[in-house]
């Protein structure tokens, strides 16, 4: 079996860059910096799924996307007071991570962003600009 | 400098146990099975705080406390359908990772557990009892 993007977030994302284990996707939300992470593997549900091995790399992409994500977001003027992270997976079984840039002033907070009100989506000028500006940054 | 936990997390959970990095924290929230772990350095805030070799040990810890606590879930018929993990940190500034098994027919579901409705705090004998449990669990 091979790998294949779950529709919901192929439907509510745009492709970043493919990294050694992970797909980096850009959630299209203008409201919040948010990249999601999906290990290319098949059958993944929970991140005890993974090796140790798998699970040390994943780790190693939510860190790096983390922290530079906060730096382009920093940079942006678009917050970068806090990281926050989740793997939920209720709604969508195939295992991805949340790497979410937040700003105190930000739509939602201090709430996380998780079901917190609509998606307000990019332009597609503004969103091809914002994932381009992304890959260079991450 | 040395650890000290939050005074937010002392107030709303018990110590299961230490592990090698992280203190193990049983939220005291009776409507879902909900450990957090914050790992025991001082003036951590985001995951790429800790350096490789710690974030591969939180990883794991993060990874085991899901796994056995769905197990234990499962045991007690408390869910263990799908296990949300977060780092979030918008109130709490101290590293610190929401562990928590949930039940398609919990309080919360399909959303997630944070800022979902008020806490129900366990009694004081179920409260010794449910981290006796999970420490024997995990």
């Amino acid at each position: 079996m091979s790998f294949v993007l779950h529709p919901r977030l192929m439907a509510d994302t745009a492709v970043i860059v493919d990294w050694t284990l992970s797909r980096v996707l850009l959630m299209n939300d203008k409201r919040f910096p948010w990249i999601v992470l999906v290990p290319r593997r098949p059958e993944l549900h929970e991140l005890f799924d993974l090796d140790d091995a798998a699970r040390t790399q994943l780790t190693g992409e939510i860190s790096r996307a983390g922290e530079r994500l906060r730096a382009w977001s920093k940079l942006r003027g678009r917050g970068g007071d806090k990281i926050n992270v989740g793997i939920i997976g209720n709604l969508v079984p195939q295992l991805h991570v949340h790497v979410v840039s937040r700003c105190k002033t930000d739509a939602a907070w201090p709430a996380p962003v998780w079901g917190h009100g609509q998606p307000e989506p990019y332009g597609a000028v503004e969103l091809m600009r914002v994932v381009g500006e992304i890959r260079d940054a991450l």
